[in-house]
């Protein structure tokens, strides 16, 4: 629609389907000029249709478990071999807990389970900046963007130990950036994002109680996965290139609410 | 109970009557081996039963418009007289918005209301400090505590103009709070307190309902008067020497809560 | 460039000269196709040359007194009129302290300076909006933006009183933010931007020494007025619609710098 | 001194030698009329002199690696035979990254190393809790505290892993501390301590300038290990009975500084 993104080149993790905050991206980066690699999980591509979507948008798809630095350093590779040369924007929509999947509640965690989750949704953001970082793969001004949750703040008693891997991905985002930034002119920071109907978020437990919460707190309702996208899509333009080491909330104002009008009507 | 204010002298601002949290503070302070002048403005001494206090805790009453500097020079001067020397501790616990009593909406202030209010309730704790800095009465490691409100942070509608006020409060006790560590190693810190029912407090529309939201998304509830006064004991004691400039929650966990499983019920 | 702002009418307040970040600011709106009249302060308007970025963006001047209620509607009324309809966005960019400006130390205020400043820097922002929005002048998914300074959150000793008038202002984003959002789908955010070498930045006391300590810490360097101009682009854009209630951190990553390695080293 | 803890039992991690946060507490809760089990690894049982501190304090070490959580089952089973009841306070004083040790970058991580850092540092403070919970053990208002650090909010380059690693601790307190509240009144907390020259700290590289850097800002100066063991005493007692999900600060007013004059000087 802008052409905002026009030259630029990038690699988009986590595009499940349709409603995947990832794949809303790819669309809207697709329309801003921008040309990218697709990345997932090979269970995860099996499991929704990014074929779809790489066609769309004229992409290819090249799997990586994001847990393997192999698989990464092939994955880097490859897109600057695609897309003739370095990399300007990176997304990172990515997260899973084996605790939440199996039910166990947050005091009764199995730890292997926990590791598990931790290593796919946290330390695989350290592991595509560090090899992207050793590759030199970035272009100087370039953006890379996880997205993140406000449970990394404040207790949301179902996200489970999700919280916890989302407060660890925003230090990394802090930590990495500093050094991204310094050596590289890359900028790092994360979306904190409302609470979305895609397809991991409606796993949740108590989902829907806690979308129409989050809704009626929020003076302008919750951001939805376009509203996400397109805020995506200023983080990976020239137009924020002094916009780092921040976790940028995305919901509606719902993050500076204590409380709505509407919530406390119910209370009186 | 513990002796912890031993030998420490202080000034009180702010109690109106049994409810009032500086009341309360008195109360503890006297017990914890502490003494100390009380002081509100003149209207609030005939509106309250300050008096009682005072005889209570073996305490004298100067009246004090906070918002007059030669009120407040001679408050200082005499409290000093009083107790036999520099001071020790001070509780600001002052806050007054013309636009709430006058039932104006936020979005409808009487600017000449919303000038009267800031200065009651935020400059006064400016004008309290620099009297005390510039009159060099306070002794070394003393603590300054003024009473604050989340609203400063996030959005409770009916809080109106206090919300701004107690910014500027927090803001206040960092700015002064640095200069008053590096030249007097005096500390200088605010606790944002419950909501509470206070007669300041029930003042406030909505007040009931807000106040059984912020209970139900407090995992330990919410914090009285009686919790905040010992609370403050812990602040003005020689156990916090090395707290400073910071905006202390006090709330049974509410500030970093997103939502209480009991709340997000109502919602499902 | 990117026609981002196409069709959209605005107001600017605060482009004293070529320094200014308002300045800059209206440039790179009338160069993505936004409208918008100019104003300022009648004795700001001679003193700097608002005339010649006029000239140049096609706009017109409407002088104002932001303190005055009377030529903020007077501002408003013929804005519409001038530009055909309602607004889309707004720059608040105005910030002055008298205390500064007289030399007095934040320990030694004079509080009708005080008084003063805080009217100027911060109350201007409520009445502004406050007109607004009685005038239902607001186009839905509106922008209003207010510039900041990280002074709001933490001490930078020559920055005065201009750290409390500044935290005052972000409460007010926040507290008119949720009524605007709730009420006429407009948002309100504040930009929290690197210290940057305008006329108002330099008459600070140790402006130099402050800047270049900033730049040291920052990772990608001080954030300049133009990079706060293209920041204030996407934040009136239509790619931002969910964005409210937020100090958005402009810095280079000032503000989560612990310590950067180069002025650690200072210190070895 | 002030027979605050009298009566209550504990359970006190991380007692290496003389210099250690958690020697100097169990010293003052010692003092304070408290009665604790000490434990520690294996390994730093025996690179310390813990069965000093034991004789001092009358206390029994019990040692357990605080990764295993049968390790940590006996333990808690131990300390209430021993104590003769259910905990009253925890102390977690636990940190070690092994990346740090073997001398790699940050943007160089070994991922094993990462892992086992994680797990020593973060995941074992949600072991001691789930183990504490599940077994029932604590009494009604107690109090845990963990040992936190500034890096977990900001960067400070030398800090590596052990930034993410207490980002992760400090939401785990929120997280536990939302169901330990709400389920058995039990309040949970982080202290974000000042740079301590403790066996741990000096460790770290370049931590000679960056503890005199953050000396230089800090109005009050760097909190010691013994400032911290009277701020721990205040979280034990029952006078903070409603503070928690904080991460409390404790450094002397760093966190909240910009920049001090001192240091700003030298920019100059």
């Amino acid at each position: 629609m802008y052409n905002l993104l026009k030259g630029k080149k990038g690699i988009i993790f986590g595009a499940l389907d349709e409603s995947s905050i990832a794949w809303k991206t790819a669309e809207r980066v697709h329309e801003e000029g921008g040309v990218f690699v697709l990345t997932n999980a090979p269970a995860s591509i099996r499991l929704g249709n990014i074929t779809a979507l790489a066609e769309k948008t004229n992409s290819q798809v090249i799997p990586a478990d994001a847990t393997s630095v192999a698989d990464l350093e092939n994955l880097v590779e490859q897109a600057m071999v695609i897309l003739g040369g370095k990399i300007d924007f990176v997304l990172h929509s990515i997260g899973m807990s084996v605790n939440v999947r199996k039910g166990n509640h947050y005091t009764n965690q199995n730890y292997e389970f926990t590791e598990k989750g931790w290593n796919v949704s946290a330390v695989s953001f350290h592991k595509v900046m560090q090899v992207l970082y050793k590759k030199d793969a970035m272009n100087e001004w370039g953006s890379i963007v996880a997205l993140s949750y406000m449970a990394a703040q404040r207790v949301f008693p179902d996200y489970n130990d999700m919280a916890d891997n989302k407060a660890f991905l925003e230090s990394i985002a802090r930590s990495f950036g500093y050094f991204f930034g310094r050596d590289k002119k890359v900028r790092v920071n994360t979306i904190s994002q409302s609470p979305t109907e895609t397809r991991a978020g409606t796993g949740v437990k108590g989902f829907g109680g806690f979308i129409a919460f989050a809704d009626k707190m929020s003076p302008l309702g919750n951001a939805t996965a376009e509203d996400c996208a397109n805020y995506a899509i200023t983080l990976f333009s020239d137009l924020t290139k002094k916009v780092t080491l921040q976790n940028l909330l995305h919901d509606g104002g719902f993050s500076n609410m204590g409380v709505s009008q509407e919530v406390m009507e119910m209370f009186e």
